[in-house]
């Protein structure tokens, strides 16, 4: 939905099954202000709090939120854990102390693949707050739990910053995004005629300046241009600029005093 | 390498493969903190900082680094992005805006595959600040660039959560947690033996309880509550407590007033 100011909305087209994210007591405003950025970064808006500390609304959330307000305002605000998951159906409890609970533990992934595959609205993932993470009782709340693996020597994150990460597995495990692509604007890959434009004009003319003066090593010098050149999968573009290049350098003078 | 205090380095047993980060002009020591937070929490301790806005060190960058502080006491301090790769021969520039630079754009993932295929030092991932990003002048110093696919509407990364999301690539490419894993502690999953006492223990008590007073309908009862209690993948300690359960409702007595 647009807003009246014209401009698109930062919901628009939000999936309706995107998991909701509570957040169990959370401590600082500026978490929950980067939480609800990091959410939104991912196509989350859902966002629900129990007891927040430091009150709420929270300036210091707004402020961290860098435009995820709305996140924000549409926040939920609950007394209980029981409360602000009571319509859902399905919840991921964010977890990295190794527990003595017989639960499943998700890696990200593979939590974001479940919920995807399960393609339905009512899921939730909870995170505990920055000193304590979830305890005992919320976690048996959880149909299972998702941890991050991590450097074992140091794996306490940010509370926002798990958000993120829970949050961007999702959003990836829906992405289309080619692994590897190259731009191309106003060009193209030069195609071999023009390569082969290059590299004849570059050799006639080091032929011309004597550089290939030991004519045996000749074959092994060409060869060894022109893969680099090669290797740089030039466009059109830079071919031609190469070739411009080379006449530049040919055209050299030496400065007159 | 062990501290002199007796705990473990959060150092130990870092890959010297692990690529460096680059932050170039960042602004906010929280987000310097945090990004070396998340540096540590995903195996990665180069940092390297040109011209950092409010000066170095930061009491700010320390306090959110949350204990990566060994991180940001080594960080590297430059002038130029030159100087601050200069050792490096492989660079990542962090880049979401389309570009019209003919250069490959990686995800983070194919970028953290290439790292580790790579398996050499010399890697370096480059940020740009909060405000600008990476300039062009930086981004033709990089080999690749490294592009987050994000909510197109809202596709503003905190600096610290675009160093979180490659580091944690970069650690995740070599990780081989399973996807799910089911703890057990002290207890291992009910064999069908034990789940066939429960069921018919069950089953028994509830004909003595007269709960299947509709004789026809028994069957497909039986079926369904085996069916429930088969989906729950009990653990052989959870099927003494249901049996405890049962015990415990069949001897039931009303209160005495």
């Amino acid at each position: 939905v647009s807003g009246t100011d014209g401009r698109i909305s930062p919901f628009e087209g939000l999936n309706p099954t995107a998991p909701a994210v509570i957040l169990v007591y959370p401590q600082l405003g500026e978490n929950i202000g980067m939480a609800a950025r990091a959410m939104l970064n991912c196509g989350l808006s859902d966002l629900r709090l129990v007891q927040p500390r430091d009150g709420w609304p929270s300036e210091k959330a707004r402020r961290a939120s860098a435009g995820a307000d709305q996140v924000l305002e549409d926040a939920g605000l609950f007394e209980t854990v029981s409360d602000a998951i009571h319509d859902l159906d399905l919840i991921y409890a964010a977890s990295t102390r190794q527990r003595s609970m017989t639960k499943p533990v998700f890696t990200p992934p593979a939590a974001a693949s479940a919920m995807r595959e399960r393609n339905l609205p009512g899921t939730g993932i909870m995170f505990g707050n920055e000193a304590m993470g979830l305890n005992n009782d919320h976690l048996a709340l959880a149909d299972a739990m998702v941890s991050v693996p991590l450097n074992e020597e140091f794996s306490s994150l940010n509370l926002a910053q798990a958000v993120l990460i829970t949050a961007y597995e999702w959003f990836k495990a829906a992405d289309a995004t080619p692994e590897i692509q190259m731009p191309m604007t106003h060009t193209r890959p030069a195609n071999k005629e023009e390569l082969m434009g290059l590299f004849e004009h570059l050799e006639r003319d080091l032929d011309a300046g004597g550089f290939f003066h030991i004519r045996e090593k000749r074959p092994i010098m060409v060869r060894n241009l022109r893969n680099l050149l090669q290797r740089a999968k030039l466009t059109e573009q830079e071919v031609r600029t190469l070739r411009g290049v080379i006449s530049g350098l040919v055209n050299y003078r030496p400065p007159e005093d």
